[in-house]
């Protein structure tokens, strides 16, 4: 007898299979507010390991943690003009406060470097207080007309880097340093999510910047999202907000900025690389449960031993969980375990512990075979290393087999439209091919230069757009 | 030479020292929107330590962290009469979004009961559901009229935990169990806070609580400061919202729940608890930096010593952080970690590394004395555990010093306004006696019981009012 699906398949229909999946494994709910989310504990679970992550490569770069309102004065927004063109439309305002109408109505921010702008003007003096390095971890809202949970929310949670620098030099090279070192190496190495590295047209980038580097993700349907992105601000901001300091030459100079962030939306690209009809895989560097060992029955011995076994994971360093629950089915839990994407599952029954062993099942290659429990707390580390390198490569592999090398934005709009990513020369390509694309719902997500490097303009010869639907 | 105080001393101002304090050791700036504060990285770092702390105990507590948004509808505020008449007249209302005028407006969330009832309804279904155990870590906004930075601001940020539970005993030994081992371990072993452990009057209670139990700390000028809350909420938000659960008996019932919250205020209790004429003093066990090796001078010898002193330390497990900014003067950066109270510093300069000694300089007793390089990675421990001790003990000591037992509202009023607490019988206060003290801006703090437990009802027999001025 089959048995019937858990999930919407994902061959049937995609996003019903991501929204099936998001309430089965008990990631988020819709809020009572249009485009906002409830974000529940196992979702939140995966947010807190990524912003471990994420927080330990930020502090080695040298930024420190820091907090600025949510609130703010509606004026700021519109000193740097290109800024409030983009976010205008976007905007949460409150009106009233303390049960009076506001003399000045506020915003709610939907990123932070007009606030930041005014306490960089104050804090810098001298080029002894450059370079400035803050981020703030924090919730910003951006109204949303089509929402979809974690990848387009009015609220999301975030953090968002703002930087001050002496020189151009130093502002170009910390944003690619950030881009590099905490977003790529985060993406690589912790989300197992293959990303091309590249630099955003004119026409994509952050609103106010001079240059915006991005990495993207090819999702599971061969779309692709935007994971993370740095900023050049240039003196943009700077001039709107006077930001200047005195330089060892004894000259008054405006800062050069940076700015950068990345959003819960990873937790939506983290199930779209990942996961398949029976639900999540978490990459085991990330997973908030690396490890779950499980009673298949409510015996005293099985209990004692789970117990005891969980203890020696969690001693070795593993994040373990027991599921002692023997009131549920056994079976309902396996397949919740399955649904969350716990990359290990250990199953202790009578019968395994007469004989020594209890049943290994791997979520992410899949396959179950009995281990000797002796052996488990050195057995596993390897195995959780092998599903981390096996996770990466099957993003990468899926994304070379579902890139196509095309000559013409025509090509380049029906290779994306039939549901993978288009290669083809920017020369080619052009502005105004990148117009035409866009009357087909489908962009240029970057440029990258031929070497596979992050080409340092527009226009360098030899760039390369790659060209996708996007969430 | 007498040297011109750094900050206004305490004896002459104390609100004007609390803000200079604020201001000179960089914690943080007023935002620009009237209430609002802009946290700066060393005040952010005190509260991420506050928060790694907290966080700590809140999971041994058995609950998980979620995230809830920050817009409520205004109709759910309303569902429970007692708590929208507690927080209307402290709300922030959005009345446009993308542009448009919203049909409903929303309020910027004044804490989370109303919007975490909505999906508590919908996940708790059976009693195999129960406890529900969440705890969130946000901004909350609540509109202040008097603002002051830390203590009361329109924004600030807290963790508020919220639970369901299917019977009273359950969600009233939950309550006790955080305010006991959550809050008053944190305040008293981490921040060194001797704080006195009572329920709420009637009058003083959470808005939708049947009962509040509080932590009140005692400021350095006799003030007291509520520096966490745990409540038991009854039924109160179950049947305003239909949040019930199918018994063991197969009844349908309304769960029992409670919510605790504890806020950025603990920043400003413990500038007030610790700090005195030449800055803050932190509490060894919270400091995110505990030592700071300071080079003297710029010799290269100096520099590599210092270097090399700050890696072992932190190689021993201390945080500490190396001071080599030699191009700012000796003297400026000796004030600069007084201010910000870094419990020890280890000062080297040429002379130190001839005798093979550096100064140690106590920040919490005072006073320097020499110490032999080799010897420090094993004293500091025991050094910044005498001053962790010495904190509290003084904490508790200007308490007894500045409570006195009085008989009568008048004197209870009078010995408040002469800067300290009051001690008196419940029973002969009453809430006559508290509406008389509110004339003079007394209140009372907490009631306790004669052997100074928690009494379980407000006119238990032998309850102390316990009556001050508050922050």
């Amino acid at each position: 007898m089959a048995k019937a699906p858990v999930l919407t398949p994902r061959a049937d229909d995609y996003p019903r299979w991501y929204q099936d999946l998001i309430g089965k494994a008990e990631l988020a709910d819709s809020g009572p507010v249009r485009g906002t989310m409830v974000i529940r504990p196992y979702g939140y679970a995966l947010w807190e390991r990524m912003q471990q992550e994420m927080d330990t490569r930020i502090k080695a770069a040298g930024a420190d943690n820091a907090y600025f309102p949510l609130f703010i004065p509606q004026g700021h927004l519109t000193r740097e003009a290109q800024h409030v063109e983009g976010f205008a439309p976007e905007l949460a305002v409150v009106t009233h406060g303390g049960g009076k109408q506001l003399e000045e109505p506020v915003v709610v921010r939907p990123t932070s470097e007009t606030i930041v702008n005014e306490y960089f003007a104050k804090w810098v003096q001298s080029y002894r207080d450059l370079p400035l390095l803050i981020n703030q971890w924090a919730n910003v809202v951006r109204w949303e007309m089509r929402p979809r949970v974690f990848l387009r929310t009015s609220e999301f949670l975030w953090q968002e880097g703002h930087t001050a620098h002496a020189t151009y030099e130093d502002a170009r090279d910390y944003a690619a340093h950030i881009h590099r070192e905490v977003y790529a190496d985060f993406m690589e190495n912790i989300l197992a999510i293959d990303v091309v590295a590249g630099r955003k047209t004119a026409s994509e980038r952050f609103a106010g910047a001079v240059n915006t580097l991005t990495l993207e993700g090819m999702m599971g349907d061969g779309k692709a999202l935007q994971l993370g992105t740095s900023h050049e601000l240039g003196q943009n901001f700077a001039r709107a907000f006077d930001t200047r300091y005195l330089s060892k030459e004894g000259r008054e100079e405006y800062v050069w900025q940076t700015s950068w962030g990345s959003s819960t939306r990873m937790v939506g690209g983290l199930i779209m690389s990942h996961g398949d009809d029976s639900g999540l895989r978490v990459p085991p560097r990330l997973a908030p449960v690396q490890v779950v060992v499980l009673a298949v029955k409510g015996e005293e011995q099985v209990l004692a031993k789970v117990r005891e076994l969980g203890d020696r994971l969690t001693a070795a360093g593993l994040r373990a969980r027991v599921d002692d629950r023997t009131d549920t089915p056994f079976g309902r839990r396996a397949v919740d375990w399955e649904l969350k994407g716990v990359p290990v599952r250990i199953e202790v029954g009578p019968r395994d512990l007469e004989s020594g062993t209890a049943t290994l099942v791997r979520r992410i290659p899949g396959g179950k075979q009995p281990v000797p429990l002796q052996a488990l707390a050195e057995l596993l580390p390897t195995v959780l290393e092998e599903d981390q390198a096996l996770l990466l490569r099957q993003s990468r592999e899926r994304r070379e087999a579902l890139t196509s090398d095309v000559s013409s934005a025509e090509e380049a709009a029906a290779a994306a439209a039939a549901g993978g990513w288009a290669r083809l020369p920017w020369a080619a390509l052009g502005e105004e091919g990148e117009a035409r694309l866009a009357e087909h719902a489908v962009t240029v997500r970057c440029l990258v230069a031929e070497d596979g490097s992050v080409p340092d303009a527009d226009d360098a010869p030899g760039n390369v757009a790659v060209v996708a639907r996007a969430y």
